[in-house]
């Protein structure tokens, strides 16, 4: 059987990786309890005082995958019925890794504000919204338009990724006794990936204390380099075009590379070559997270004088995984009773997970994805800094 | 501790009454296949053809119980927050009895229009919609509008209620040998169950030969008697009025009592004397499901000279709870794949749950509430139904 025979057999075998369970046995006395005519009192108990929804059920511990289905995986627009699985693969992870009880809401439209309404309807159920696999520009709307709605509010395919990249960024400069400041950074994608890993690099809305900001950062779509007067750019590329590339250089993704010192590619299969990576100061980084199959195959960049290569998969060394944010992040801001996810809680996200790895080398810039530790120290970090930034419930 | 502080203590202590368990073990391995890159294989699968998210996904396993908290237990419009404990409660039922994965949404709005469009835009993450606890008329407009979206919805305060109560007045019958076509019935209270239990015995809608139609039925809400005339009635308490009470009789609820076999409480405690029962026919039956506290005492009731006393309560004989229904009816609809629930496979479940009871009793006249067999014969029986009535999907 082939690994992709394998993954169909165990999904046909599953029908679904998620079970609910009861915590109550089902028998008349503790029905009479949790059912009728028990559940009268924490009803009438919450109907006096919203907040005891924390204290009386499992709204605290709950948190919503929710995806229109625009930009799964690398297979684009499939649709939120063929994102379904990717959805119950994250609350699967969330439950695993977190305790978090985590749930997959794919939706019928790919309207922006008709997807802001309904996740805003539906958010009295939940501790927490994850946005997963919508495409940008529409995961920015999304996502600000839901900042004030009172309980965390996530875009993980935007600051889950960032988040990573800026840990595996230190600890490659830890291990390769670069100043992170001093580097020439290329990033190659800029949707919402790309966008939020140059706005975090950047330390574009990051308190000071927590930031040592990349000051060379050029951003690469497939139209080539995005600067200043490029045609039709929209509001976040005009962002980009504006924040970044302070030679306002154009060209192509290989003009962009000449003398960079680290390239961060999330983007597509096979772009960067061999000979880009040549064209790069010495010993450079490169992050090629391309999914399944990277910009560039590990060995070849290597090959080709990379000191330090990182991908998204497990079978080489330094996988770049958001799992290794997203479970802590959400942990975090629901054990703080965080109102919001702000960027100083993204920030010490990074630094924990950043920090967490005692001895940096240059295969061995993060933890392993399924490490409970890295989960845990994530979770104290962004929970501490959610108190102490004060978005915090009262209750 | 007083029951109502036991039952505080047990939310307190759960902090929920659903946990969510990855049904994968969590290793590279197994990740390898249901995350990344597997998980890949299926989005492709269900991408090429919609139908197989119900092969690899939990999507047809899984039921959202909705609400927006306007008509929770007998507590009236509570909101949804303070409605969440009783959706958990449901969701833990829909688990227990019938192993159907099954989530609490409660939603942040209680406008028509903007429930049936939120529902809409989740449905594709659920096999099934039970909504519960929505005031009438609007969970009538809500259910109509969902019909159409190609998966079972159903409002369990209408149509579960009806289906126990037909199966209860069906057995009532056996066991008194009153014929049910002779009844003579008042429904107290008109809201959604009252509503539901009228068409349901005057069989509104199903098929023939599934049916021995109660033929005269009389509707008394929190003003009297519905009848033709009566001053601003809504389009619902309209039908009510133009399809029940054929002599079109006016006057109080003790009025329509008089010289009848049967009285129905979906209404408020206490309402149904003494001194009423009295007045009706002789052995009566008497349904007084008012929640927690009935519109009689049983054991007044009893003394007044009724035959068969039923309520929704645990601690007298014949409770007639909805969760003799409602779980029994999507686990049939889900196994027979089918796309709405007729009136049809309603008729199939009270006749199954009524012949369930081999030897009906004046104290038998239903099974326990937590009998699982009680749930399995309804689902077959709806299974059926569903199948024969063609309302299935193809895959």
């Amino acid at each position: 059987m082939t690994p992709q025979e394998e993954a169909l057999e165990l999904h046909r075998k599953l029908k679904g990786k998620l079970s609910i369970k009861s915590k109550v046995p089902i028998d008349k006395e503790s029905l009479r309890l949790a059912y009728t005519p028990g559940v009268a009192e924490p009803c009438k108990e919450i109907a006096k005082d919203k907040s005891k929804v924390y204290e009386y059920t499992g709204k605290g511990n709950s948190v919503a995958v929710v995806s229109d289905g625009s930009a799964v995986l690398g297979l684009g627009n499939i649709g939120a019925l063929a994102g379904l699985p990717v959805m119950e693969g994250k609350a699967l992870l969330f439950n695993e890794l977190a305790g978090i009880d985590s749930i997959p809401i794919i939706l019928d439209t790919q309207e922006t504000h008709k997807i802001i309404e309904t996740v805003k309807n539906i958010a009295p159920s939940f501790g927490g919204i994850n946005l997963e696999d919508i495409q940008a520009p529409r995961c920015f709307e999304v996502e600000e338009a839901l900042q004030e709605i009172g309980i965390p509010v996530f875009h993980d395919d935007q600051h889950g990724t960032a988040i990573v990249v800026a840990a595996a960024l230190i600890n490659a400069c830890r291990a390769s006794e670069k100043e992170i400041t001093d580097l020439k950074v290329v990033v190659s994608g800029a949707g919402a990936a790309g966008t939020a890993v140059t706005k975090m690099l950047m330390c574009f809305n990051i308190a000071e204390k927590l930031c040592s900001p990349v000051k060379d950062v050029i951003t690469v779509d497939s139209k080539g380099i995005i600067y200043r007067g490029r045609d039709s750019l929209d509001f976040y590329k005009g962002w980009l075009a504006s924040s970044t590339n302070k030679e306002n250089r154009k060209g192509s993704l290989a003009d962009a590379l000449v003398g960079a010192d680290v390239f961060i590619g999330v983007s597509k299969a096979g772009l960067l070559t061999e000979a880009m990576v040549k064209s790069m100061n010495k010993d450079p980084i490169v992050f090629a997270m391309a999914n399944p199959v990277p910009e560039i195959d590990p060995v070849i960049a290597k090959k080709a004088g990379a000191l330090i290569v990182g991908t998204g998969r497990s079978d080489y060394p330094n996988q770049i995984n958001n799992v290794l944010a997203f479970p802590g992040v959400f942990r975090g801001a629901l054990d703080a009773k965080a109102t919001k996810i702000t960027p100083e809680m993204k920030a010490a996200a990074f630094h924990a997970l950043a920090d967490y790895v005692k001895n940096p080398g240059i295969e061995n810039i993060l933890p392993s994805p399924l490490d409970k530790g890295a989960t845990k120290v994530v979770a104290e970090a962004v929970k501490k800094a959610a108190i102490e930034g004060g978005f915090v419930r009262k209750d």
